[in-house]
């Protein structure tokens, strides 16, 4: 079977957008573009890690102060190593990122960008949702006390754009939703009736699949979708039912199948089902960079901040670190331990003096990273909330800034607000890194405002991040296909003398925090089994 | 077409559950249990109300300070209107109630439970959950600053329960979703594919709907409902995806066309897409009564509670009303007013000695209440969480607690939690109604022991609200029928002399705090406009 004509189904589907991620990423970008479009992965974290009998006097050098680092040097630290920390930025958290009012921010190329954001309001560049079966995550937001609020994944009343659908008028969530589950089920239905269904369907379930198809598609009493009574509770009213001796509810009218078909908006109703984006999902109170800084918190007088790490030399006796100052002047300084977990991103480890096997140096040169852009926009008044509202959220649109997401806080504040106005991947991304930030953020305001005519009047303030201008990532998480994974992730993984990897880059559930925090746990385990062996071996031959 | 034989269905199906309410309940309750099940109605509210040009010394007298009572008395005197306001509790709020540690409650027949819970837990007896098109509502929490958070109606990792299916074993909601959705493409898309579409699709349209289906219902790429990549991903994974060297992911299995039709657990997986319940939908932090509290911090003045109203009499010069202290002794007294807005409900006013002319005391006499049961639970730890990873949502249940709520509100929380054990309509409240408290909740715990075992060691308190015995409603709600509104309603909501009646009874939003509000608004406007008319036709004629 041939998929759709894309010349008559506008909007990209998923997989013509994968398709494309293919094409323009040279085909190894797909699988991992799957992931951010809502394949990824579930957690097997069966509860806190506990290491014990950890030898005396072994010290432990973590290289980087992201989620995978600080998760390392809080449970290492716990079992009795003595451990060092090691960060590029002025910051820890690394990907864990919130951009706030009175934050600066300066790309690759020099682009110096102030954050002008009201007290409260905010962006997270990077990761800005946690899905409940992110154990691992959860869990240390839980056991260091970080408020958790509801992510508002999907919305009813945001909005499906297409400028090549319905005249570029947005549509509301329910409307496509309804429609699309209403006319399945009355074209499932007629056929059914017809007793036309396969042949493996008894007679029995087929009485039982007609009152389903009824019930869940809001069908009438004859099998209908159509415009009244059970229609509208799903797809709402032209005028709503009041009080007292308000006018009468008028139903509204559902769109017709075919013009549903052509507009490609189906390809959207499903954002809250795909396993990632399922209820419950969740974001840190205040930004996501909370359940990080919780773990800062508990590490702060390991971590030495702006270190730029140059050299990762290591010999039978241990790991020898030389890192210069990454901001202002500095000598060249030394750390030595007996081991080392390193965080840093492979786009930075691939150019970096690292000495380890030449199958392990092959892997950490063989991912790319993928692109990704985000834009936050500040307004001057929550008028997604007030005219139209939407209280959190994401509207979807075919236009190059992909979808508008409503802060999932502060629902009904007065004073500004922050929306997420853009967020690209695949070739989009590639076409707003290319811009400058200022040139990202009025493309952002321009496309936005096809949506929200609101944007023109209200807009105040916009910052956008492109990752791969990322001085410290030069990308957005690694891009595995499943040929580098049979290749490389096993070895990528491995413990190479006394250096082991972690990072959302070694796991199996890349871009995400639960990926990040999952491969750190299970280095460490590793490393801590073997750091046993090896001083018990030592001890017996000594 | 017949529906499918209830002994083959055994958990009962929306419409199995409305045809027996309206057995139970003599025909007349079906229409408003529909509302209650999922079918109510959104809100035509255009903003905030401005009454102007009250005429001076114009008096209006409020009886009931709940939701529509304290709006009218907001309103009222804001236009320049002396206001009183009668109530018969210790407190204001009337059905936007929450119950708390130290709270007592006394129920018809003396029963009296003292609440136990932990401070920061409650339960909501009455409304638990704003609709985010209920405007009229939460346009009064952000006037009066109350904080909201999402209500979580649905978590994929809820369980969807009947215990005559899969062997009384829960099954989450993700699966049951997942697995109806991709059976039904299936089915649809061959029959698609085999070209025994309604010949009203074209063919383009047949392959954009084969697209659709494959993507929306995770078909493989032989658009096959089957375990592997695509159904893990919506129904999740035996062996979930990690990091590093962690075991390799599985895919689920799906469960059988025949025995999820058989389960009657697909008529649940609507729960979030019914109108009333579609996100986002909030509760105020802190408890239900928390806007009831804002409207009443700013009318506090005017009302005066422990006040049991026993006559309401009017004449062509005013209203004059006599009341007896609802708790402990005290004398008859009197208040006179001008003109008078009643939100009493109906199922008290019918006993009152009030004055009206025979259709309006016919109309207040015609509309019987709504049986509801609630009943709290406080466990020693939110094993809902910790266990069974339910943050929030509702499970749903053929037993006869019929639900299970999870608090939408502090995620995470070490210390006790508590949960909604039950909230029983129709049949099984009258049922739950004629226990007592502590049988009440025994039962609950006893049945929700099936769904969650740890109910047997962690169980620690639990309150039973059954509305039928609430002294100040004897009822949850007014159950109108198609016929009783065509024929009392219009009458009901009308102007009787110096009287209108106001509250979720004169609305056609039955038991949801819009009713009410939009009730009182539509009943204070047209009241201003007969006050302005006979007091410049009063004037004009002296």
């Amino acid at each position: 079977m041939k998929s759709a004509n894309p010349a008559t189904a506008p909007t990209l589907t998923r997989r013509e957008l994968l398709a494309l991620v293919g094409k323009v990423s040279g085909g190894g970008a797909m699988y991992q573009a799957m992931t951010t479009l809502g394949f990824a992965k579930e957690s097997p974290y069966q509860g806190a890690v506990t290491l014990e009998g950890a030898p005396k006097g072994q010290s432990i050098l973590v290289l980087g102060a992201g989620m995978a680092g600080l998760v390392a040097a809080y449970e290492l630290r716990k079992a009795g190593y003595h451990v060092q920390v090691l960060d590029f930025n002025q910051r820890a958290g690394g990907r864990a990122w919130t951009l706030r009012g009175g934050d600066v921010f300066t790309e690759l190329g020099g682009a110096r960008q102030e954050v002008k954001f009201d007290p409260g309001l905010y962006i997270n560049p990077g990761p800005w949702r946690i899905p409940h079966h992110h154990h691992a995550v959860l869990d240390y937001a839980h056991r260091l006390n970080v408020p958790l609020e509801p992510f508002m994944m999907v919305n009813y009343n945001s909005y499906l754009h297409s400028t090549s659908a319905f005249g570029g008028k947005p549509q509301r969530f329910k409307q496509v939703t309804a429609d699309f589950q209403g006319h399945v089920a009355e074209l499932l239905g007629k056929v059914t009736a017809q007793n036309q269904l396969d042949a493996g369907v008894t007679k029995d379930d087929q009485e039982r699949l007609l009152e389903a198809l009824r019930d869940w598609g809001a069908l009438d009493k004859d099998y209908r979708y159509v415009k009244g009574a059970s229609s509208a509770e799903r797809r709402g009213y032209d005028v709503a039912p009041g009080g007292g001796l308000m006018p009468k509810a008028v139903p509204s009218q559902p769109l017709a199948l075919s013009d549903l078909l052509q507009s490609g908006l189906w390809q959207h109703i499903t954002a809250g089902a795909d396993y990632e984006y399922q209820q419950a999902i969740f974001q840190p109170v205040g930004g996501m960079d909370g359940i990080a800084m919780a773990l800062y918190r508990e590490v702060k007088d390991l971590v030495r901040l702006n270190a730029k790490v140059v050299r990762i030399d290591q010999s039978e006796r241990g790991v020898t670190v030389d890192y210069l100052p990454s901001q202002g002047p500095g000598p060249m300084q030394q750390v030595k331990a007996d081991w080392c977990v390193c965080t840093i991103p492979l786009s930075i480890l691939a150019q970096l003096d690292i000495r380890v096997q030449a199958p392990m140096l092959e892997a950490i040169q063989s991912v790319p990273y993928g692109a990704s852009v985000k834009v936050g926009l500040q307004f001057n008044r929550r008028f997604w909330e007030q005219d139209e509202r939407i209280y959190g959220g994401v509207t979807f649109t075919n236009l190059p800034i992909q979808m508008v997401s409503y802060p999932s806080t502060g629902y009904g504040h007065r004073g500004k607000g922050v929306l997420l106005g853009g967020y690209m991947f695949g070739p989009h991304a590639y076409e707003f890194t290319a811009m400058s930030p200022a040139e990202r953020v009025r493309k952002a305001v321009e496309y936005g405002a096809q949506i929200h005519p609101q944007y023109h009047q209200e807009f105040d303030h916009g910052v956008a991040v492109g990752w791969h201008r990322v001085p410290w990532t030069l990308g957005c998480y690694g891009m595995w296909t499943e040929e580098s994974r049979a290749k490389y992730y096993p070895t990528l993984c491995g413990i190479d003398g006394r250096i082991v990897l972690a990072g959302e880059h070694a796991s199996m559930i890349p871009a995400w925090q639960e990926g990040a925090v999952l491969s750190s746990l299970d280095a460490i385990q590793r490393l801590h089994a073997k750091i046993l062996s090896t001083v018990s071996s030592a001890r017996t031959s000594a």
